[in-house]
């Protein structure tokens, strides 16, 4: 079966300048895909012409009349542009037309449209963000990043399932080790939310390692990280924030005298590998796991190269059954959810989260 | 006057072996301060002869039959170990014999101690631990780093009181600057504790920046940040894992093989110029803050070359007249705590926060 993806051309920083290259590359490079471009039809086939051999066969555009800025509100975009390109993305999934969506736009627009118009699955109360990380040995998946600032035990032990089917169906690692993050090993760290998410956590059937502290992520500890929004979040942007003052001072004690350029010039072909290999660009693509589809949000920032990676972790995600594992694992907890088989709770455009 | 500081020497992973020569070292380079010894006596001289130039006259051990393990319960220690160095140290600062108390041991158990011996300050609920992280403009304070981890947001106004104290009292900055770490700039972002407590801060009188994100740390953005100490504990962990990601990563392609030694070679200089530029001997030592009495925490693994550092910080806030400067600070505040001349709450033996 081909798998069809529809992607949000309108999203991000740099809109169909970079998610049309993107999409046309893809195509070029994996066959037995279809794209689907939703956004403004003009502006998407001007983009089109622009790259010239673009493999029509293969893709078609799809008309939206609106686009979500990045800064506006989450609730009003919800209400009031029902034919954005984001939104129309979501609905080719929801109809069975596109598998999954990509999109590099808003991400509080694109999380509440997502539990909009696709639901979450039984057993799951929140969508969670997940994103891939490097660690000393490979790499690791953590979540939530930033989806849900406030959560329950409960909460982060659905979290846990998602990441682990998340691991198991990319990475086809059959029992995913998950570590809690917290601020020390012993069980008696931590807030009282994350004592009883251990808790839940040792008696799920999961591969729980325990505890885990912040430098475990990049260590890779543990196949899974699992946290709350806000923390998740914070960890993200202060490891961004660490790598970047280290770069700074790299170059500049290079720059520093004549002799140091000479260095420079003598290790660029080390500092060009080791810069290849930490790359956050082929970490492109945060997975927006416990919805009723599949939806990856690419980084506003994203260039095409990057937004290729976010193109090929939906593909990923689609081939491996995502959605039915998680369904699967939920299903076998020992202790589900208060309502297994209830779906979200009502959101309505008139009361978005 | 001179200064005359406690230092737990029974403390961190080496104890007196790294305590006891850095103490020496100290005195030899700062003329004017006075240091006392805390621990077990025989164990201390033992040390003194090793280094054999000691300055006898600015140095006396004062003995402590008792040590605190580095992985003991808080709550044990503070009930059972009533003669043990870090207790000992801390009495001589409440009794006035000593400004400072200095120690590398067990964290929980110094927070605890700290707090049933010297008591917070007026207007100052909680003690908070602070630390110095470099940034690629030179450096900003962030507290609370784990000694608080359910934090309401007065708590948080509290931190901000402090913190801002600390970088006016050590780095002779009028104003310094506020930022509260959240997930996003705009108002409308976080958990309800944190907007909350900006709404405090705008009300504050303090320099208030407002919101800033993990990789405004390291960025720079502003003297100060701000963040309950689950949160700050994540974010220095994960930075020390990125830290070390990386550097192992440089490692390893400089050795890949003999052209890359030899690039290596030619680079080392630089590459020794970062490190000493990252440095974290340089950032060692936490200070507790909000107590009535200067407390200042060492890393458990500090080499006597760091617990230097953690001496001198010590000394600096004591230099400084801090604990006067918070106390006035508190008061100015025009929302005080509800009980702005109330001690912390009864904090018994029997019942140890």
């Amino acid at each position: 079966m081909n798998i069809t993806v529809a992607v949000d051309c309108m999203g991000g920083d740099y809109g169909p300048r970079v998610t049309v290259p993107a999409v046309v590359d893809y195509l070029h490079r994996n066959p037995g895909i279809d794209i689907i471009l939703v956004g403004l039809p003009e502006v998407i086939e001007s983009e089109l012409r622009a790259v010239k051999v673009a493999p029509r066969s293969r893709l078609r555009v799809h008309a939206a009349s609106e686009v979500v800025g990045m800064d506006e509100s989450p609730a009003l975009a919800l209400r009031g542009k029902k034919n954005s390109s984001m939104r129309v993305a979501l609905n080719l999934v929801k109809s069975g037309d596109a598998q999954a969506c990509i999109s590099a736009g808003n991400t509080g627009a694109l999380i509440a449209a997502s539990r909009f118009v696709l639901k979450t699955l039984p057993g799951i109360d929140r969508p969670a963000l997940a994103v891939v990380l490097p660690t000393i040995k490979g790499h690791t998946y953590v979540l939530d990043l930033g989806a849900n600032v406030d959560c329950s035990a409960e909460h982060l032990l659905q979290f846990a399932v998602m990441g682990a089917t998340l691991v198991s169906t990319v990475d086809n690692k059959e029992k995913p080790s998950i570590g809690l993050l917290n601020i020390g090993e012993e069980e008696i760290k931590g807030n009282e939310v994350v004592k009883q998410a251990a808790e839940l956590l040792r008696g799920s059937g999961l591969n729980f390692y325990g505890n885990i502290e912040g430098n475990d992520i990049y260590k890779g500890t543990t196949d899974v990280v699992v946290c709350d929004g806000f923390v998740g979040n914070v960890a993200l942007k202060t490891s961004e924030g660490v790598a970047q003052m280290l770069s700074t001072y790299l170059r500049e004690e290079f720059r520093r005298n004549l002799l140091t350029k000479f260095a420079g010039l003598i290790a660029l072909p080390v500092i060009n590998a080791f810069k290849r290999r930490v790359d956050h660009r082929r970490y492109n693509g945060a997975s927006l796991l416990g919805l009723r589809g599949i939806v990856i949000k690419s980084h506003g920032s994203a260039d095409s190269h990057a937004f290729g990676f976010a193109i090929a972790r939906a593909v990923d995600e689609v081939r491996g059954g995502m959605l039915r594992h998680i369904s699967e694992r939920v299903a076998q907890l020992p202790h589900p959810g208060k309502n297994p088989d209830k779906y979200s709770p009502p959101l309505t455009e008139e009361s978005p989260a």
